[in-house]
């Protein structure tokens, strides 16, 4: 039970699209991650996904629909089951949250590896 | 589906210790809300409690232990059952995570009406 800096937590790492965890949230796990470049259209059929940009900013492409732009202090909501990717022209850092368990890609034969704990 | 600025949100209200709630993450609420002063001590038996400062300094006391300085870029968990009260010498800004339904005192009895939505 202590307070999590998450500019601190974000300083440990500096590899792209590899969510560390941070927190436990109920039976989730919040996390910090950076982006950049895009990542596989993909989607979660039993999970909504949480972004919260805290620096930079995302691009969130949402198959036929037009892209989103988020930016820091901005937070967006895939709901379960939609077709997405974030995507990020410069590195942008993001909250994440997500059932504990859930592959990011939505594909755990993907994503073998547990997510690290900073 | 759409992005949300978190300080546009914030903008359109001013009252304290009043959660409006901003967007839905599975079954949880996602709220913004502003505190200045103190909030009664109370614990939720059946949820951790999620904060995020995003703008000025809070202060979490908790029961038996010492007070725990929570600033704008940090975020505290309280796990279930745990005695806490968030607490602000001056306004601060933050993001709260709850599942639906769950009053914010833990009392559902003090807290009948629905937060609302903005």
């Amino acid at each position: 039970m202590k307070t999590i800096n998450l500019a601190e937590k974000l300083a440990t790492f500096a590899s792209h699209w590899d969510p560390h965890v941070v927190a436990d949230y109920n039976d989730n796990d919040v996390m910090v991650v950076k982006f950049k470049g895009e990542f596989p259209f993909h989607k979660h059929d039993a999970t909504d996904d949480f972004f919260l940009v805290l620096e930079g900013e995302m691009l969130m492409d949402i198959e036929g629909e037009p892209s989103r732009t988020v930016k820091a202090g901005e937070m967006f909501i895939v709901p379960k089951g939609v077709v997405h990717r974030p995507r990020a022209e410069e590195e942008v850092k993001v909250l994440l949250i997500e059932p504990k368990g859930e592959p990011n890609s939505g594909d755990a034969d993907r994503e073998p590896a547990p997510k690290p704990r900073i």
